[in-house]
């Protein structure tokens, strides 16, 4: 951490900077310059709240040389983490896992066609969402526990892992018993009663970032879940807000590589949010796959004109396998694979699922 | 609503989205333009979920001509809504009340010499909080129940009305039964289960703007609190995010007339959040006021220095006694005054506020 | 300026870095911390270019301690630089300017009523565009040395010196000869040839911050004509581009005291363009007074239903006397005050403008 | 385009917003809603100015359905446009060129060299700067004249054509005298009266987004290039404002998708200036193939240690190699391939540049 002083900073400025860093039991460099003098905290091992010398007189600037987060590091770790959802769905390895599936679920029939649909095409994960945090409180707000049944219902008839959203601390708790992994929203990223909730349950999350979030809000977000001992945590760009309506939000795929290279962690890309027009979410996911993402979260609705939510942005089942087909080519070309859909459940049993915890 | 086709949309494609209008119970009207055709739906009570639109086949774009939220609208309610959170401390009228205090509650000592040095200079209410987001989980993080207490206490001491920010669920019930206003933060503005709960709760609601949210999302977010029956919020600007690093966030005051005119309730500034550096709280809150807020929140702290957060953009408590003497000139030059503080509490029994429930 | 290490980075990389610091003629000094090392350049005057430094093997981040700003800076020149653009039309002292007038020049009738309307209103400059940046090629353009010819007559008539925009280097010198002050827009922020031309020009310029400039951007284009030897620079917050479609900018008032710390240079503000929205530009118009602003532009019409551009941001002339009349009020609440209409031009003779050149 | 009433609009508002079309010579065909009366324009050829409608008293808003661009528009001219700089090297068509080369030409040496390794790593164009915009007055500002006879040196020894800025009316014609394509960088995307010059002189243009230009803007500023008579116009992606300080700017690789639907003209990507960062330019390379870019724009130096500009986001030789290799990979998972080398220049003879004029 650097104190940046005024131009003008006093001697006794200066000392109180020194002595204040001294107090909070770090070293303290002042480093007089042409136009300034900074001083420069060492030891700092990220957890230096600068706020305190902020506060001081004369103080200009406070400004952190170290990163505010620890455990998400790859300083901290350097092998990547593998996050495994389901026998043979890991993110974070060579293989790329495809997750897809509508944005609600809306029924028995439609949820288990669109799960047969993201299989047949070649998607490892089933998505569909029983909570739905929606902007108007007059619009539909999900089946609640009735969906995550219906989740559950296709995963037995498909064999693909679930991936669905929690809202709250209660409904966090219903989505565990049912889900293979745990999604916070966008909207949620900074909810850190949330955070520490799914922490301690321990499954795998995902974590979207949040439409302001900065690379370091969401790796600093991600910090409480594995501040609770949950290392399972696989993050995701899904677009954030920018100037330009011509797309819902701004899909920056350049957070892949500068979250892999900054954490351990797995970074997937959600380009059906990301772009929010359907017609983008191919060259899109390709796009995601080439920048090196470990995984693609996709919009599919076995009719989307039907769609009781974000029926504009979700593929038609047969662009869903173009999709895959695409996304296959792109990740070759590079060296990786996609991962197969996981071998169905076999009749008369439960879907094996022991990874799930 | 207005659909907007594809210039080379079928006929077909069209008649569908005609149909679909129809269906969904309001009037089609196709108004073929020289370049495209657009339908508008007529009929729309602000509650039509365009999403199934933006699904069909050859349209470009859904324009919603109507707005989103319903009971916040100025056009469902003319007349301002009065918001009072203790008796003689009203926000929305001509009256504007300063509500200062720190960040967070630390200790008895702090917070009650905090109280009377917002009364002395002029504040209407304390705030401070007990429950602090913080971006990383190992800052500090409020003192919790404890620090409720001392906000009671504060309150005794002083005859204050309090302000502080609740952030889960569970925390809401706990802070409902102090506080006289409760916070929800700029994190929190689209956690639509604690947006519920506080609806349901009744008391008054104090909802900052998201860092990223539009006008329309702040009002939606507040349309959440009146759907539960709930109309005594308080909507407050504290600063968006922006590309400029000159200032932590960029304090919008063009928002405050915007909500003024599309809204009923009250708007308020926070230069404190809505700048970060100490140093514009007193130009941005002057600022705040010739635009015609009905209210402001302030951060002050007997000896910023020894704060545990947000030290360098809180006041000294003789730059705000400034801020109010500044603040009630700017305020008389617009034909409004500066909401006295409110009578103390007299010894020996507890403070009155009657108008609490 | 701080060099900051990758946590790995080798003694030979860090030995480097020392070494091209020391080519470049400053002086290295290393700093070892728990993270990682980071290495101070000390000596720099505000010239250095980091960008040799970012591409050394091992570099994570160079961090600017300085500013690279100089001339326009308060630490180069304590005082307030005053920009006298007519006798009595002084910015940045305790008077405040309001320049006002039609987005465009459109004939002689519609600039001369326009000028006596601002004149009778209050205000102490006439503005109003002979060349105009428009963002179609088909929408109208300005009328030229036509438009140039009007603005003389209209000062002729009432006495108000005029700004008027030039947009590139011919026209520049051809608005030269007529303008008081030559404004550069948003567009050409930093079109740097434009601004060494009105550099050696000499005359005074009003520069509006570009709509994606940040605080130092600003103040860096600003050098540009600081280092041509003309300090006659008057500031100017126009709005930035942001998320929000509400207003068609985002009017950033705390540009305003932030550029008065850093720069000894002065800062208007441009309600309309700020805001876009005729009703927004009262109460913004005042907020900007009382932020601290050095003078108002705004925009007026005789017949604002009438005008060939930005019609809808034009505020109708009775609207004019009372933004005038509330930001005098505003004014006087701060210990400052609006400066009064210069004198007419006496008939017979040329008005008289002593200050121009 | 759409004018929407106020909620209280009377009947004679709505009576002058329908006068006001049909004197502008257009039809009207007001549209009363549940809750406001909208007025459709019918007959819009995208030349329509809506700003004197938006200062109508009763209008709370424009909305403009059809687009404001015309020749640009892939609705003018369904089919691609084809942008040949040397024969060989189009853009537009199957085959996806690279650009690459220093960001500023410093000496014969090292243009020469780098030109010989763009050639031989298999790109087909060199860029390289003669004039410079920096954002401070005191950085390297371009060899100017002498870069461009470099330039073409180096032309004659690879046959690479050559893709140079032009910063001003006087420069453009400089310029066009000696490259193949004329770039108009970001910072000059609305200098209107240099889009206007480049029209004129009839050249390729290489046209750079703005930084905070929206797609539209992005298009009109094309259109005045068009708007002259000059159709071969290159659109480039290039990085734009955001609210992280992560990236230098926000890659923004959905526009590709977009622009090629809205547009006719090619679209490339210049992943350096897109990240700002030498190890994410191979990724977002990559994704910008994938995505479906017409070319590549890309900075790499022969020495990037040495570099007199942005020498931290140039590629070593070496990476540059391996940037063509893997964008090869891609281009050709999507049914493309990279454009190679032209034949190199004959000895004792000019290259051969039939297409260029």
């Amino acid at each position: 951490m650097l104190v940046v002083m005024n131009h003008d900073a006093t001697r006794e400025q200066i000392a109180r900077v020194v002595e204040l860093i001294e107090e909070m039991g770090y070293q303290a460099r002042p480093m007089p310059g042409a136009q300034r003098t900074s001083v420069g905290l060492v030891g700092n091992d990220g957890r230096v709240d600068g706020s305190r010398l902020e506060a001081l007189d004369g103080v200009a600037d406070v400004i952190h040389v170290s990163k505010p987060y620890k455990q998400v590091s790859r300083e901290w770790r350097p092998e990547n983490t593998l996050v495994t959802i389901a026998p043979g769905v890991v993110f974070g390895g060579a293989q790329i896992p495809i997750i897809a599936g509508p944005c609600s679920v809306e029924s028995a029939e439609q949820i288990v066609l669109a799960a047969q649909q993201v299989r047949e095409a070649g998607g490892a994960a089933l998505r569909g969402g029983a909570y739905k945090p929606r902007s108007s409180p007059y619009s539909f707000q999900g089946l609640g526990p009735k969906g995550l049944e219906l989740l559950a219902l296709a995963r037995s008839e498909t064999g693909l892992p679930i991936v669905t959203e929690a809202l709250d601390d209660e409904g966090a708790h219903l989505v565990a018993e049912v889900a293979d992994c745990i999604q916070i929203g966008a909207r949620n990223m900074q909810n850190y009663s949330l955070l520490r909730t799914v922490g301690r349950i321990g499954k795998p999350v995902l974590l979207k970032r949040g439409m302001s979030a900065t690379i370091t809000d969401l790796l600093m977000s991600a910090e409480y879940i594995l501040a609770e001992g949950n290392s399972q945590v696989i993050l995701c760009e899904r677009g954030i807000r920018s100037f330009d309506p011509s797309t819902r939000n701004l899909f920056d795929l350049t957070a892949i590589p500068l979250v892999q290279k900054l954490s351990h962690l797995p970074m997937v890309a959600d380009p059906s949010h990301g772009t929010g027009l359907r017609d983008k979410v191919l060259p899109m996911g390709r796009a995601a796959i080439a920048a090196g993402a470990d995984g693609l979260l996709v919009e599919m609705h076995p009719n989307p004109e039907r769609a009781l939510s974000d029926g504009g942005q979700s593929l038609h089942p047969e662009q869903f396998v173009r999709l895959v087909r695409e996304a296959r080519a792109i990740a070759e070309a590079i060296g990786r694979s996609i991962t197969p859909a996981p071998s169905p459940a076999r009749e008369g049993s439960p879907p094996a699922r022991p990874g799930r915890q």
